[in-house]
């Protein structure tokens, strides 16, 4: 997830003078609010500063964020028209900004803590590509899904597509590690995701495997049931969310695979103590094996405290020093 | 859920005429709506028309519903002393039109389908009454509960108080069957809905079997992995959405408990061909066992046609009718 943010006040200075996109687009502020929770706290990597919408644009969908309402597709997909319409890209070109502050972020880290790059998976990006922002129900991306089946592939073949490119470019640019965000895949049944999701994100990890070697993690919320199938999508690192306990999901994902997660940010707003429990609860369910990256089940929450989040940083730092 | 809705040309035509708050509030009008999918749909049951929050207004937490917005709550909880100032009621009294529309459409049904009341549970309640409003990560009510668990508990007694009061009133009014809503619990991990929510719940369904002998039911959505301790909490049927499989629900649920659900509200949005392969998956995973009430996973979505929730009753009922 996302590390800087708006819970840190180095962060809300600069957003105070540059719009969201032109953080993302602007090479040295990327690549310095990449920095900020790094310098700020204990944390084992850093994250390319940056949105999953990004994409969109080149492809022939601009959108700008709105306050207080979040992204905003200027014409959201209405047809397969639409679709056929977008294109594939080159991103060494139409998203060189991101390339550059990647490439600006790892001369500054020189091995300090590994970077994550990152994209948005087809599911995820076809929901704000089709209700044109934020969506409580994703009725439209479902009406065409059930309705136009055809479309609905080309679409994600497409955002597949894009999503190869995209990471080996940022792998290129010296990115050591790739996450494929499916944040709102969790609205989906089981047999839906099999049907109109795994064969995408499939042809997204098998892609990668062929153009770059670094690890890559598979990121989603409110998958309870279908970590098995998101797993056999792929990613070497699977997320699981708060809802499921790290151990049960562990076992769904499998021995085999390494397991990202799972507190619940909002644990961050509660007292210390509780806070400590709940990280514990999560490291002793994960039983010291190896494979297990802890990290909150989705991103920080407006409001956080930065110190508690250093707080559970250096907890968590200490609980590892004593297993050893 | 609420059968009638803005699907329904019957109920758009009141909508416009009429706030949702007067349509609650005023019996003929809730008992008219109530009656409006029975007479234009094969249902096996009707269920009263009204609103989860209605409760909060005689408890000391006036809302109305904006336009656009959803509920908005006038003063949502903000601190300790925002929880004690809340004071227990009489519903014959406070909501005495909530059972004079129950009466209303008894009579009108005169058997013909069971009429179901229902309440809000106290988690769903309260992230109402703390968020003021609908939510997307229950921040505040989260911060509540793990900051000020005494204050928390004390404010889901109060709600489970009321539920049962409310629930036993909408029984003596007339009510065949009562449903409890938990629709927003899903945001909560297995551990803390076992500590902030079941005792309270568990509480309602202990105080219901003392003052009634009505069927009750248990809904919830995203609760995946909390189906079992959902269960454990009490109700003689159990809901479940589509994220998970209707056989795998039921196991989490126990065999001796029925359960309700869980086709995607999204299908009535489909091709009919898709909707009704969807509906025999869940009848195929119901395997003909007793104790199967066939529902939608969540209330029906806006722009749904009609049509379609007529072709699935009848769907079902035909499936039910080759089977015997």
């Amino acid at each position: 997830m996302r590390q800087a943010g708006r819970y840190m006040s180095e962060y809300r200075a600069l957003r105070e003078r540059y719009s969201m996109l032109e953080l993302c687009q602007t090479p040295d502020l990327a690549a310095e609010i990449t920095l900020q929770p790094v310098r700020r706290l204990p944390v084992d990597a850093a994250i390319i500063f940056s949105d999953l919408l990004l994409p969109l644009q080149p492809l022939g969908l601009p959108f700008d964020f709105i306050k207080g309402e979040g992204p905003q597709v200027e014409r959201p997909i209405r047809s397969e028209a639409d679709i056929d319409a977008l294109a594939r890209f080159e991103p060494r070109e139409r998203l060189a900004p991101v390339l550059e502050a990647i490439r600006l972020v790892k001369a500054e880290l020189s091995g300090l803590v590994p970077l994550i790059g990152f994209a948005g998976a087809p599911f995820t990006l076809a929901s704000y590509a089709i209700e044109g922002g934020h969506s409580d129900h994703y009725t439209r991306t479902k009406a065409l899904m059930y309705g136009s089946p055809k479309a609905w592939h080309r679409l994600c073949a497409l955002f597949a597509d894009v999503a190869v490119d995209y990471l080996t470019a940022q792998v290129e640019a010296g990115a050591d590690a790739v996450q494929l965000f499916d944040s709102w895949v969790g609205a989906l049944s089981p047999a839906d995701y099999r049907e109109f999701v795994l064969p995408h994100s499939r042809r997204i990890f098998e892609g990668l495997a062929a153009t770059t070697s670094v690890p890559t993690l598979h990121f989603g919320t409110g998958t309870a049931t279908l970590l098995p199938a998101i797993a056999e999508a792929g990613g070497d690192v699977v997320g699981a969310d708060w809802r499921i306990p790290l151990d049960d999901a562990w076992r769904l994902i499998g021995d085999d695979r390494a397991i990202q997660g799972n507190l619940d940010p909002a644990l961050l707003l509660a007292p210390t103590d509780r806070l400590m429990a709940g990280a514990d609860d999560v490291l002793r369910r994960a039983g010291g094996r190896p494979g297990h990256i802890f990290n909150l089940g989705h991103g920080i929450l407006p409001g956080t405290p930065v110190e508690q989040v250093e707080a559970l940083a250096n907890h968590v730092h200490e609980a590892q020093i004593a297993r050893k």
